[in-house]
């Protein structure tokens, strides 16, 4: 059974072969879907045996989503509010979120993560990573790993989130664990390892064993650099070879020129900066340089507990230098390249049929029309959703 | 037949006496409803007819957007695109949705302000102001004063939005017709008279004429003022009694000093200066020196294409200085205020049932979670929605 999707006024492939400029833009198109598999991308007047009238609406490449952290219990909504009138974050709150996923139990846990992938898709994303990280134990870190690896085949060990409570003073002991009996125990459900190498966390030397560790156990390598201040961890990250390095609110021009030489991508997560008053980083400047760049959500419930990354768009426009296009490619073709995958952020026949639907006429709006959920369909989605009848 | 909506983890009543703090918030409430009013508010367990679970979520009286342009035609995206590439605005690109706006015909005008009525009620808002604007002929603005009368009590009549093409160099002959035919045209369908006082549209004796010449038939009294910089206008604005001065960007102490003397409020309009890369206001230091304000879309397709006041809600905690729950005053009480109501903004017993439900348990989600969509549903409206069927 085949689907023409018809009367599409601007259609964004991501294909320069297919169409104008970068993104590959075809004016009045159709897209013909065989199933999950794009068959045909072309001008309007295809046929097939179903037909969705797009009613001259833009369609893009599903989102791809390369940074969340959507398995949590609780949220924190009261140190927003306090850190809104005036006090600093420093991630320390990540503990809370610990004990609250601790204590949470599986089934609590696996619902509101379906809930969330709810609403991941609602925003027009159809690639999702999500890492672990409010477990911190090997029991917690091993049942988070698992509910992520039922979701999606981007699961992300992060046992090196922040230090656990009962570690205080014996980091590198934690390393161990992490390194070891935690990396055993999550290695088979992951496809990914990451740190968050800041002051307040883990050091580069520490960084750089669980980043080691992980490539021996088979794991791409991702990072959390240099979010609240300069630090080591972008060039740490190029060193390492990591597919990305992400945060990169603060860029010496050393790390820009490691970036730029290097195959690594840098991912900005604005709505973090935004939810902690940090200044945004000057994507520009990066673009200008020769780095690759991507954005994420960064979902989580302490500094960016949003979904949405038409709101990203929106903040990269107004406040990081990117044009709308870029911040367009920077959410799928990007986001793609931060996963390591060629696949998904395109909308290319023999590709997966992931779609999203503006109801808007054109890409632009994303950015033109701050806040208004411009997301009419999402079709298609490389993770796991619940069953309809189970959304609420 | 009677109806309670049950399982409310938090009630924002907006009346101190009901409940704590200014915002007059309940904490396992339950809200009673008899057709469109409410009878009762108070701690769960209320009987009525019908029951509407809500499951936990936060309950807010429906938000009042008190300064929108809702009636026009045609887009501005492309304006957009360019000024985010550094074109600076100006505001003459009104006189491009002029054009678009005299040329649609009634039927096309209708249509597309029903669609965004669907849009802004979607958003939260129960309660909106429309002005005329785009239209700048007898006939034209005759003809949107009549549309934005349809759809609500609260249309505004602002032929003074720009000069329009065809009386380049004479806008004090302009003025006399915004005086004189052109608002004996409006005057029965609209509430309010504005001006757009501004360096580029029209200055403050223009503005003082156009606003005496309203009250003198009987209009209330509103204006667009300080937008793009410092001027006259806010202080002319509370010398002639302005319910509500907009913008206000730019304010100088003797700005401050004058609206805190008066009872005008001061209606901030952050996505206006998100869309067009101004400053935001310092809605802090006016709150300090005692200056009533508001907060609203200024929905429009040049400056602020956006119906969300939950994304303006986001800007103004982050940017603005103001807490949330002045920010949720400002787009409740503070929009019924702008409108010189005290009707709408509140749920209290004997008022409209006009209630917006979020899909979140606390009212800190609005900022919390920015560029999610957050409203579960609106109940009821002081507009004109068109009928289901017709809702795209």
């Amino acid at each position: 059974m085949t689907l023409v999707i018809d009367n599409i006024s601007e259609l964004v492939t991501n294909d320069p072969a297919l169409g104008d400029g970068p993104l590959g833009v075809v004016t009045n198109a159709s897209v013909v879907i065989d199933g999950d598999t794009v068959v045909a991308v072309g001008p309007a007047g295809a046929v097939a045996d179903e037909r969705l009238d797009a009613g001259g609406r833009c369609v893009l490449p599903g989102f791809v989503d390369s940074h969340t952290h959507l398995v949590f219990a609780g949220d924190r909504a009261e140190e927003f509010t306090r850190r809104m009138a005036g006090e600093p974050y420093d991630g320390g709150g990540i503990r809370v979120t610990t004990d609250a996923t601790r204590n949470a139990g599986r089934a609590v846990l696996r619902d509101s993560l379906q809930q969330r992938l709810v609403e991941v898709h609602r925003a027009g994303t159809t690639t999702v990573e999500v890492k672990t990280g409010y477990g911190l134990s090997v029991d917690s870190e091993a049942e988070l790993a698992s509910l992520a690896a039922e979701a999606t085949t981007e699961a992300t060990f992060l046992g090196a989130h922040l230090l656990p409570s009962e570690y205080q003073g014996r980091a590198d002991e934690y390393v161990e664990l992490v390194c070891g009996p935690m990396l055993d125990a999550v290695r088979s459900d992951v496809r990914w390892i990451d740190v968050f190498c800041e002051t307040g966390a883990f050091d580069a030397d520490q960084s750089r064993a669980v980043l080691t560790a992980g490539r021996a156990a088979g794991l791409g390598l991702r990072l959390h650099a240099n979010q609240l201040g300069h630090g080591p961890g972008v060039q740490l990250g190029v060193e390492m070879g990591c597919a990305s390095v992400d945060h990169c609110t603060y860029l010496s021009d050393d790390d820009i020129e490691a970036l730029a030489a290097s195959e690594t991508v840098a991912t900005f997560l604005p709505a973090t900066d935004f939810s902690t008053r940090q200044p945004y980083p000057d994507a520009r400047r990066a673009i200008d340089a020769g780095v690759r760049v991507a954005m994420a959500s960064n979902c989580n419930p302490g500094s960016s507990y949003t979904t949405s990354l038409s709101f990203c768009i929106a903040m990269a426009v107004r406040d990081m230098g990117m044009t709308i296009d870029e911040a367009i490619a920077a959410v799928t073709t990007g986001g793609a390249a931060a996963l390591g995958r060629s696949d998904v952020g395109r909308i290319i026949a023999g590709g997966p049929a992931h779609l999203t639907i503006l109801d808007a006429p054109s890409r632009h709006h994303l950015a033109y029309r701050p806040g208004v959920p411009l997301i009419w369909r999402t079709l298609g989605a490389g993770f796991r959703l619940p069953p309809a009848g189970d959304q609420t």
